[in-house]
């Protein structure tokens, strides 16, 4: 801030932020949500999970529209949906009004007919709504549509899609679709073993790379093909899986999300249970989110928000296909880290460098080994060599019997919770070894043992074989996807440690402040500084002293109050910009100067058009940092909370953070750890350190705000906040609030 | 900066920041350097092209140390280089003391006594410095040394190195190594067609993936594992393989660089000659610096100026090996593009959607399809698809002759430079002909067509077959590697269709300036922001008006010629926080301030035990952008000029471009694009433009004092340089110059 650099303010604000006494954003109230519970904004505290065992592992199933008249689209889908009713020992009915049979088997005219109830319909039709609200009185438990042509082409499509959910929830049955697919119906290899990956795709071609993977020895449970989600949606197969033991790790391919607090609540519930959730979420583009709401219909919210979104809720979020996989994978049966130390290993000092700086890059730590560990290694690895970690062993260690005992000694050390072995290229005299080594160790150890297979060739023994044939050694074909998932396999298990579900503490009653800040709203209106500052009061969040004035003489009155120097300001509703139109003037330090700057200001605004309700006198205040508070509304997650930098900077650099509400003291601490410029208000040359406490403090009471007033309070910004020396606390300075 | 916001200066910096006259460092010579050529620095700006081709195709090789005693380690060498020689028709001479043949091959006791001068000998012994001082009576033209033991292991091991190199210098052998292996003596598959890729790696292991491409077809014409570089370094490759008409593409595994200029002057003769270099360069994290500098002894340089200088000559840099596959083997093979848009087509709209988000967001640009196009498109897609692209066809159409219509038309576009075809997974029904028709079509165009074989497993027929069969056809095995290989393909073409070398315009000799400048030098010594300034001055970098003074009488005559209100600071060579300690005032209005502030100034300078030269009266100048120019020295590649956001952010958000010199105006304007806060110059919030052009030309006269100055300056600083409106000019603040 422009003006003298005097410091006005001394005891007063030593009070700190908390100047009414309320109750905080942050009010534990620390019990477990039910179903029906509602936060203060009547938003759910609590989703059921639906039970879907019938709809994954059905007895009976109707197929509507069945045909075997060669040259019949739906004759391939009802082939292939014979084969799988018979490799998973379902029963399998077929409907068509003309057909007496299908394929030898009897055929009903309708599902009015079917002799059992079925726990699946799986709908061929072009248009399944007729077929829906027959199902009611057939009793069947789920339906799946296969007909495209509803949201993803607009409003027309939208509205039948809707239709289509309300005559599914009268017939009492759960929708998958419309715009499914036969990936529903995969029959999964059962003779893998271990923890598997449940899948989630609202594209049934996204999701078949991850489907290859039994081919690699991985184990999968389930696939839910969620086409356009007019029921069932990606939330309630993530809730689901999530409570089934086989289930190691839920992968998901995300293009929209139904219902953003639907998807936290299920993510939550995964976070409760330490079931790791990995997806990829297409719309890091405007370009990308636009084509992906084509495709199925769905809201894919701003990429940022949803960033936080799911890093709150503990959701690991990729970008390729590929990565999906290897971190989905690694998740799923990787037992939980006994330590975070990472040793790299290899039979290449260049391997290792490599792998350590791609390593160091993505987070993890490598701790330098103990001398008395190294020397150990030195019994087996020439002395010349570095063995600290990365430790490169020259190659001819692992052609006899100290590969095994190098690799036992690094397991060992107690600093040491994962071990990652680049094999960057395959010669079998060596490598051959090794990786026996590293698959017969690993069956030794509760600690992680990551080979990275380098050969882009792929089809060698020591790979297919030795490694794949491994279920406890963790095989990667590229370094960049090895460490990103060991970064996301040491973060899963730091955060389902401390996890605290933001639920079970949200706010169900409105604070005192609720009453206070509800006689301010003006429905429809831009509040004006003034009020937006007694929102702000209202809540517990200090502002300067100021009065609203409309004389000079009072204007003089009020500055000696106030106490100078102090800043006068046009208060007007309309105005956003009010220091570029000059409607701001600092650092006044006389009786004449606060007279003058008056009318000086009566004019400009006149000039400018603006209908003033009034001038404030303001305290002066600027020896802090400024930061900006601020609500907007998100499509998906609804209200959200955003804390940045302040100023102009704001604008040009964008460092800002955002939080989907609720959120506890945690998040908005790692808020401010995700600000670039977060070393301002650590203090930097010389500064003394400012008081983040009090930031905390307005973010949570921003939260509670937001989720109080909900959708009338369409926008808040408070900007800048001046955070002030460390226990001095944090002022608004200005304000802007839009009532809806 | 502080203080009163009326404006101070009004004709007098219209003049623009050019206050002198002088020659500007952009000063173009036109002249293509020739052997010999240094710029003012005395650093050459040519490099000669070692005539390597014996090295790679030898008619004699003898191998010094050659053993057929099974169990001796250089037994498996030796047998290894018989079998080789074989393959490529070099012939072999065994030499050892006392072993009168070897596997049948007449042994020489020593290369004095070989019967012809052979291209290269290979050096297996422990000690080759005996054998090297030998090699030149014997007439060898390369010594390739496999001995470890030099710089990487410290000092010691350094001078040894230096001894070696200096022998091999006496001799008149070329010598590779030490600490190379095998790899230098590789036989290519010579059944690969098209161009090819030349690779050098500083360790030998960390090159095999890329030799193993050409099991998936890739041709590779050369591998260059130069270990040590004792004498022939990663740059006399580089330019070799630049000269070679085979090579497609030169692919580089590097940890150090042994001389920063020998190899900005080898990826200049590539830039030139239009032959792409990528590289993965190990340094990222000072982890991974430390442990690359211990493998083979080489300076891993700061990694930012690394990162600068690479992109400055069009070196594309990478991170995983897997990146330097498919960015490399795109490169050497694909034609110059004939347009930049590209199409995405897949046969689902999940798998369009998310490859179109991961290609805009990697900077690609997707043309939406003109109406006309997408018309034609729908005669075989159906019309509720979304063809505008990406273009879903919906599935089946690739199973007819509907697929390759909607593949030719694609390519037809004008618009349309590359065509990426995801397959997510493959379906061989679908999937199998979908990729015989991009096969077949890639045949007929000029376009580049890239397909993503998205499934992990890797033995599907269409992909080990059919789309690894074709040298056409760009295959990848993620998205992310594709749509990062088809940015630096496009990139590259944009480079080098643009590309002058820098070397060509480098001054080679002082301007007026450099005399003035030298005069103002004191060795050892860190200047007066006074004496700074004025070697500013002497370069045509404009300063606020400003006085020294040593009494408060002349401080007030100093403050009425500069012109109120003046700012005043303690001048003191010493002192590098000035603001911090008080000793600069701002907004002095009147004499009386000025004689005050003077005795202020005075008192707290002797508090803080400064020696001060006196105090400055100066202008006072704060309408502008603050930002920061600077020089500093790199170890790897000498003097760098910065250009950054200037004030406290300076530090906190490290908003900086670096470059390395000799670059022209379009680097200088490049480093600007680079900031994040790049739009405070924009102007933003209704602020002016701001003269941009007035801040290259800052930029590139302080490159000039860079050259010229040389070693001499070890630090510049200008901070703030502040500047003003458009047309208006920039000036410098503040100045610290450090001399050595």
């Amino acid at each position: 801030m422009l003006g003298s650099t005097h410091g006005t303010f001394t005891t007063d604000l030593r009070a700190r932020v908390v100047a009414c006494g309320q109750t905080t954003g942050a009010t534990v109230h620390g019990t477990t949500a039910a179903a029906g519970d509602t936060d203060v904004s009547g938003r759910p505290l609590y989703a059921a999970v639906p039970d879907l065992d019938r709809l994954f592992r059905p007895g009976s199933v109707a197929v509507v529209g069945a045909s075997d008249t060669e040259g019949r689209p739906h004759t391939g889908i009802t082939r292939q949906l014979l084969r799988w009713a018979e490799r998973v020992g379902a029963r399998l009915y077929p409907v068509h009004p003309t057909r007496r049979s299908v394929f030898g088997l009897d055929c009903v005219p309708s599902v009015a007919d079917l002799p059992v109830p079925v726990d699946v319909a799986v709908l061929l039709v072009a248009d399944p709504l007729p077929v829906v609200e027959e199902l009611g009185a057939a009793k069947a438990r789920f339906a799946v549509a296969f007909a495209s042509g509803f949201a993803e082409t607009g409003a027309a499509g939208a509205a039948a899609q809707a239709a289509l959910a309300a005559a599914a929830g009268r017939a009492g049955v759960r929708l998958l679709g419309p715009n499914t697919n036969l990936n529903a119906f995969e029959k999964f290899r059962d003779d893998l073993e271990g923890p598997a990956i449940a899948l989630i795709t609202q594209s049934g071609h996204q999701g078949r790379p991850l489907y290859a993977l039994q081919e690699l020895g991985v184990r999968l449970s389930h696939w839910a093909p969620t086409g356009n989600e007019a029921d069932l949606e990606a939330a309630d197969f993530l809730s689901y899986f999530a409570e089934r033991p086989e289930v190691g790790a839920v992968a998901c391919y995300l293009e929209g999300i139904k219902d953003g607090r639907a998807f936290l609540l299920a993510a939550d519930r995964a976070a409760r249970r330490g079931v790791p959730v990995v997806a990829v979420k297409v719309g890091r583009t405007e370009a990308g989110a636009r084509t992906a709401a084509s495709h199925t219909g769905k809201l894919t919210g701003a990429d940022q928000v949803v960033d936080a979104a799911m890093r709150q809720f503990g959701v690991v979020r990729v970008d390729g296909l590929d990565e999906l996989q290897d971190t989905a994978t690694l998740l799923a049966r990787a037992r939980p880290p006994v330590a975070d130390g990472v040793a790299v290993y290899s039979i290449s000092g260049g391997t290792g460098a490599h792998c350590a700086d791609l390593a160091t890059a993505a987070g993890l730590r490598l701790p330098v080994l103990s001398q008395a560990r190294q020397d150990q290694l030195h019994q087996w690895i020439p002395g010349y060599l570095d063995v600290s970690n990365p430790v490169d062993n020259g190659g001819h260690p692992v052609g006899d019997e100290r590969g095994r005992k190098i690799i036992d000694a690094l397991l060992a050390d107690p600093d040491v919770g994962v071990l990652i072995c680049p094999v960057t290229g395959p010669f079998p005299p060596m490598s051959d070894r090794l990786v026996q080594d590293l698959v017969d160790a690993a069956e030794t150890t509760d600690k992680l043992v990551c080979v990275v297979w380098g050969s882009p060739v792929g089809t060698e023994a020591a790979y297919r074989e030795t490694l794949l044939g491994s279920s406890r050694v963790a095989t990667f074909r590229t370094l960049g996807n090895c460490v990103a998932a060991v970064r996301a396999y040491l973060d899963h298990h730091r955060f389902t440690r401390t996890y605290r579900s933001p639920f079970d503490e949200a706010p169900r009653t409105p604070s005192p402040s609720y009453r206070k800040a509800e006689a301010l709203m003006l429905p429809g209106h831009r509040l004006s500084e003034h009020a937006a500052k007694q929102l702000l009061r209202a809540y517990g969040i200090r502002v300067p002293r100021e009065q609203l004035v409309t004389s000079a003489a009072a204007a003089v009155r009020a500055a000696s109050l106030v106490g100078y120097p102090v800043v006068m300001k046009a208060s007007a509703p309309q105005i956003a910009h009010k220091t570029e139109l000059g409607l701001v003037r600092v650092g006044l330090t006389s009786a004449s100067q606060v007279r003058d700057t008056y009318r000086d200001l009566i004019d400009t605004a006149r000039y400018e058009d603006a209908a003033l309700d009034g001038i404030l006198v303001c305290q002066m205040v600027d020896r802090g940092v400024e930061m900006v508070v601020g609500v907007t509304h998100d499509d998906l997650f609804g209200p959200t909370v955003t804390v940045g930098l302040g100023g102009v900077l704001v604008e040009v650099l964008r460092d800002t953070a955002v939080r989907v509400p609720p959120f506890g003291e945690d998040q908005a601490r790692a808020m401010l750890g995700e600000l670039r410029g977060r070393a301002l208000l650590d203090g930097v040359r010389g500064a003394p350190p400012k008081d983040v406490d009090a930031l905390v403090e307005v973010v949570l009471r921003v939260q509670r705000m937001a989720l109080e007033l909900g959708g009338r309070l369409s926008e808040l910004d408070i900007n800048p906040l001046m955070v002030l020396e460390r226990g001095q606390g944090a002022v608004a300075l200005d304000a802007m609030a839009v009532c809806r």
